[in-house]
């Protein structure tokens, strides 16, 4: 069996620790950077190498992979085009791989100053939350070059159980876009369905069953319905990440000059809900937002 | 084996007469009553017994079950409480079922007049569609007694094949609500998202292969998802409908004095989509209104 190659890991929040930890699992070599040093310490145990910035470990990983899973665009920009960033010491033949959610425009000026000196980028955002990313068990969405796709192919496989090559660059962002917006009209929706069917006086547990299995069922009405039955909004996702991705969506949005008016809406509540202290709940309590919206269990 | 009993159905549109039909081929004596005799020359050539209105087929089939299956709440009325309805000649232990998808307060408001006379009422709306009322595969929602409901069994299973009991009198047509709203707004923010990733230089295709199994996936995702790639908005179930039944759900909002932001904009953008003169597109063609919204195929 021949070795397999070196990967470098930035970014070790909830998503990155197990995602490293299943690349490590899978018999890959792990080299991680992190902004807070202390959530490496699991990740080193295991028998990852630590590297004090991204910018030293370009220099020590000449043409390896080296993957980021940070929270945002700002972190995203922190750690390549920043002070301490890979672009300072990037060398050629190097796969830099976006595995967060990052801001559209963002990904393509990040791709083209890393293409410009001879390494290569993949934007691949990934579906399936923490329990995905602890099983194995995300989904991939990509954008790049198939060839480049190919070659992270078996660190991907370690992480994920579907990958889709989505189109070039940005195409796994656009995509990753598209599910969020989904998801956060979906909850949304669900939830003000939920509270109507409730305060018109029926079970609300019952009209998802009759709901199950028909033209209105979702992964959403299955697993954040039934959170929203239990009321239970300990997170899972949150809505101020929630949020943020309708943001994003709305940017994308609004800079390809597209008035989207569902999305607009859904953003705005988002961000009422947020506003409201209730940022910290899981996406499904976005029921708890509606509630209190009309003046119901104002004690969440 | 003992007859089946007899089975008054009133209403014979598209899903009316595939659903009397199953009726008949389970065994069933049907009798009919629809506003176009000329809709009912398929089902009485299939053996069915015609009734001239729905007095006379409520004074000919003392203590029956009737199922009424008509467009909307006027058409309710009017074979109910109206000139020739039912009230006219209804007898005591007759169960009188409405299986269209009607207002709320005019169920509670009929089911109230029934029982007064020592007569029954259920209130089972389905979803499925046509192809459901074909494939005798309709979920039906039940608002009613339990007792009632077990009366109704045999009929309900000749035509769907999954039968829940939601609630009291009204539940059944709250389901049909939240179901309609979740429909509506989930098919409206699939449009969005698709129309999106399109311009922002992705293949909607591959998009949705992307987000399929993940939190965005849905039945709309699949089905309605599919008709938007392929542009086909040959109904189906049509935008008018979906509109009436977000106006439906908005009304049920406003009666019980609840602030739902999504199904407010929701029920708007059919409205404005009904409105551009695309009413008779399938939902899915919530795509083509979302493309003309933002001047593109405007020959849609």
């Amino acid at each position: 069996m021949t070795p397999k190659p070196e990967i470098g890991f930035i970014g070790l929040g909830l998503m990155g620790q197990a995602m490293a930890s299943n690349l490590l699992k899978a018999g890959f070599e792990v080299h991680v950077n992190t902004r807070t040093a202390a959530s490496a310490t699991t990740i080193l145990e295991q028998g990852a190498t630590w590297h004090a910035s991204p910018a030293s470990m370009a220099a020590n990983l000449p043409a390896a992979i080296i993957i980021i899973c940070v929270t945002d665009s700002n972190a995203l920009q922190a750690v390549t085009t920043g002070e301490q960033g890979l672009l300072k010491q990037l060398t050629p033949d190097t796969l830099v791989i976006d595995m967060g959610t990052s801001r559209f425009d963002l990904t393509l000026e990040i791709a083209q100053q890393i293409t410009k000196i001879g390494a290569h980028y993949l934007d691949a955002p990934v579906s399936g939350g923490q329990k995905g990313a602890l099983e194995a068990n995300l989904s991939v969405m990509v954008g790049g070059e198939a060839s480049q796709l190919a070659r992270a192919m078996p660190a991907f496989q370690a992480m994920a159980a579907k990958i889709t090559h989505v189109g070039p660059p940005g195409c796994g962002q656009i995509a990753k876009t598209a599910n969020q917006m989904i998801v956060g009209t979906t909850v949304g929706i669900v939830a003000e369905a939920l509270h109507l069917a409730q305060q018109a006086g029926a079970d609300p547990t019952h009209v998802r069953d009759a709901l199950s299995g028909g033209f209105a069922d979702s992964k959403i009405l299955q697993i954040h319905g039934q959170r929203m039955l239990d009321h239970c909004f300990t997170p899972g996702a949150r809505a101020t990440t929630q949020l943020k991705d309708m943001q994003q969506a709305s940017l994308l949005a609004s800079q390809q000059g597209i008035s989207l008016p569902l999305l607009e809406r859904s953003t705005e509540q988002w961000q009422a809900m947020v506003d409201a202290g209730q940022g910290e709940l899981d996406q499904a309590g976005y029921l708890a937002w509606v509630e209190a919206l009309n003046g119901d269990r104002p004690e969440i």
